[in-house]
């Protein structure tokens, strides 16, 4: 066998067992029902219009981020809620906005702001849905519990093609120390639920009010709390989304933070402004190096799985269902950029 | 209704049983009786002054530091701590030494240095009971509750105006990792004792010296464990007091790591030297356009009050409890500086 | 009694409950039996052989590291693992190699490989053992309970003069935030088992590979995981191994990390490369103030010893266990620079 072995990370399919099991998973990834769920939605900027905002949403199908937030919550006041609601159910109903290309998102108000579940019933009722949705200021399992019992509930009658896609925002003290907590029922909830939860988006400006501290541009205040999210949210195989560059005309400094964020293990990064899209795009971009060793993994994978191989080695290394996974990711991205 | 959008943090008092809780919540701060536990005692600068160095004690009126900790503890050679207990019994019964202005406190030994409880049982038989007590070297939950039942007895027969605060001490690996337990206790213990728990104070030195760490002026190999400190202490609404800055008379490195703690959302700092209160206290003290905002918005707030009306807006944010208590909190060390 | 006060870290014997827990701490101190599972393995640098890799293994007495691993994981090829275990067996077998003033280690496959059992069965069937076996990529207690059962097992008819020294590797972002409960089951499991928990390795590069962040040499991208592992491995009082410094002709840049981690608490480093272990040696070192204080201490509590004498104070510092243990670390790790 032509075993070798594998750098840092390996994997071996060694005994009969663990073969098996790889050849099931091989056998599971192409099925194109499970990929559905499974493929990769590249969120690397994440953009928020307000729901409220009729000029500012005809704008969509110009602007370039991978991911297009239409907002019920902190982009819209109070006096607002209604009209954002349904003006965001009529652009889902009508499709009169074209998404393609794009990852079309709604955030709903906090489950604790008494908002959410009007939020839901309108705009989870509209023909077309929403590929992902957001839910803001997640501070206990109990309530992705209660938002997983609500959804269910609104979307019973209806025939999903793909599950939603649902990121969770951590923005408080006490959030980020149950985010563990969260993100495990998130994952069970996901089972039996029309969503499946993809990643945490970390609401630095809220963090920063609760715990009292002062944003600075090089965000050394923030260091533990951005490195956390980013192990949580991997622990649970999640997107970690950083925090927004407030200020948005100083682009040398959203480089910096963007490619430390990315450094870091961060998948994408919120903006605040279109003009901030291309530099963070970049910074969250596979190398064009990364990009090549993709395609010819995939390609290699590809050609094993016509001549019935299971397991096999790639460039001297064993080539697991995670790697693949990556192969498969970075392509997605790239194809984007 | 003038509700309009808050910048990050938002309140809905949207729906009527929002608006309710919320009505409640505001009737519940301006009684009196409960203010007295809620009132915020600022400790930007916390000074310990050893129980057995009557010298010291002495000059305990010229001192400007917000908070003055009587100590049993690392200031006091074991072949003192009988005359440190009885001489702070002395000065709180006979209440010779002024402390207007300050934060009236005392460091008991901790619960595991067997001396705990006779600090306890000599220095809260006194007439007049400090404001504040420090636990140091807290490193369980079990230990906070045998010191509340200690509590409980020693002063079952004393009729408290207000509860004791009570700030406890994280000085090694375990006590830090248990921390979020430690604090969930403690917030569930002070429902039913003569005390309210109201601070953590990160004590690096042992800290350090438990890990095997090196200290250094910047601090460094501390940045994790300060972060958490903080995140754990808002997440259970608590004071968080940040380390001590060792080379007293480097003013300028002091001042470094002073405005760097009020950063990351520390709220005060240890001092060892009268010298280090000024640097300390002007870098924990609200900036003078924060002041105005909280002193227009209490105002606001007391206007409402009489009106009879409930939730309002204030320049174009919803005002909520949290920051009302901000507000109040900022007024409060603002009246100290 | 000449009891005086300490520093920052106290210990008070003074009651005679404690005092009496304090002699007998003492007493098991000085007993050889248990002095021997208690001693320290100084593992200031950590070098892996491969187990398959004759050449070098046959150099393993010219080597300076502290800690000498062969290796069956990351070092072998897939193909070579039979021979790697075999050639290891054979050296223990045999005794032909040189190990001492060395830690003898072996580090086997991970539970998840697969591999293990094997590995341990061969290995561990030698007539001489490894002072100490490496676990890698440890997920959750529960590999180590199967650990436990297999290294039971297989040397249930073994009469060990020492248990076995077992370090563990973190090396995933599960693995990091379920550490705390990692170790507490290990060390349960030290009581029952042939092996005794003795330290953690962080194997940054398959835990950058699995939160996607991007190695620097400033490793500030690592620098939440570095300071974590830290204080979990010494709440549980573990010895804590730093990160490979991967360009190994940088020795300025080794320096300045090595330097950094050991400020941080870590107790020892990887080393890829025998060029690296002087380096590294030179900044786990204690410095030779340490050292002397070290000796006296040690010097000191003899001589109360021998006149049946307890607890006692050593240079204004009344001394504990955990400073008695630290100065015999100081000496052991001395002798070996």
């Amino acid at each position: 066998m032509p075993f070798d072995m594998i750098g840092g990370r390996t994997f071996y399919a060694y005994n009969s067992h663990f073969k098996n099991i790889m050849l099931k998973c091989f056998r599971k990834l192409s099925t194109s029902s499970s990929l559905m769920d499974k493929r990769y939605i590249p969120r690397r900027a994440v953009l928020y219009v307000p729901g409220s905002d009729e000029r500012k949403l005809k704008k969509i199908p110009s602007l370039s981020a991978d991911c297009i937030v239409m907002d019920c919550e902190d982009g819209v006041a109070l006096s607002k809620k209604e009209d954002a609601r349904s003006t965001i159910h009529q652009i889902l109903q009508s499709q009169a906005i074209d998404f393609s290309g794009k990852d079309c998102s709604v955030r709903f108000n906090s489950v604790d702001s008494g908002l959410c579940e009007d939020d839901m019933k309108e705009i989870l009722s509209a023909s077309h849905l929403p590929a992902t949705v957001h839910l803001p200021k997640v501070e206990s399992p109990q309530q992705l519990e209660w938002f997983a019992g609500k959804m269910k509930d609104i979307l019973k009658n209806s025939n999903l093609s793909e599950k939603l896609r649902l990121i969770i925002f951590t923005e408080s003290a006490s959030s980020l120390l149950d985010l563990p907590a969260i993100c495990r029922r998130g994952v069970e909830l996901s089972k039996d639920s029309p969503f499946k939860l993809d990643g945490i988006v970390f609401g630095s400006d809220d963090y920063c009010a609760d715990i009292g501290a002062t944003r600075t541009n090089e965000a050394k205040e923030l260091s533990f709390a951005r490195q956390y999210v980013v192990t949580v949210a991997k622990a649970f195989k999640l997107q970690a989304i950083d925090i927004v560059y407030i200020n948005y005309k100083d682009l040398d400094g959203l480089k910096v933070q963007s490619e430390e964020g990315a450094g870091m293990g961060f998948t994408g990064k919120q903006v605040i402004h279109p003009g901030q899209v291309p530099v963070v795009q970049a910074a969250f971009s596979p190398r064009p190096e990364k990009v090549e060793w993709a395609a010819d993994l995939v390609k290699a994978f590809e050609e094993h799985q016509r001549a019935g191989k299971g397991a096999f080695t790639f460039r001297g290394h064993m080539i697991d269902m995670p790697l693949l996974l990556q192969a498969r990711n970075i392509l997605q991205m790239a194809s984007h950029s």
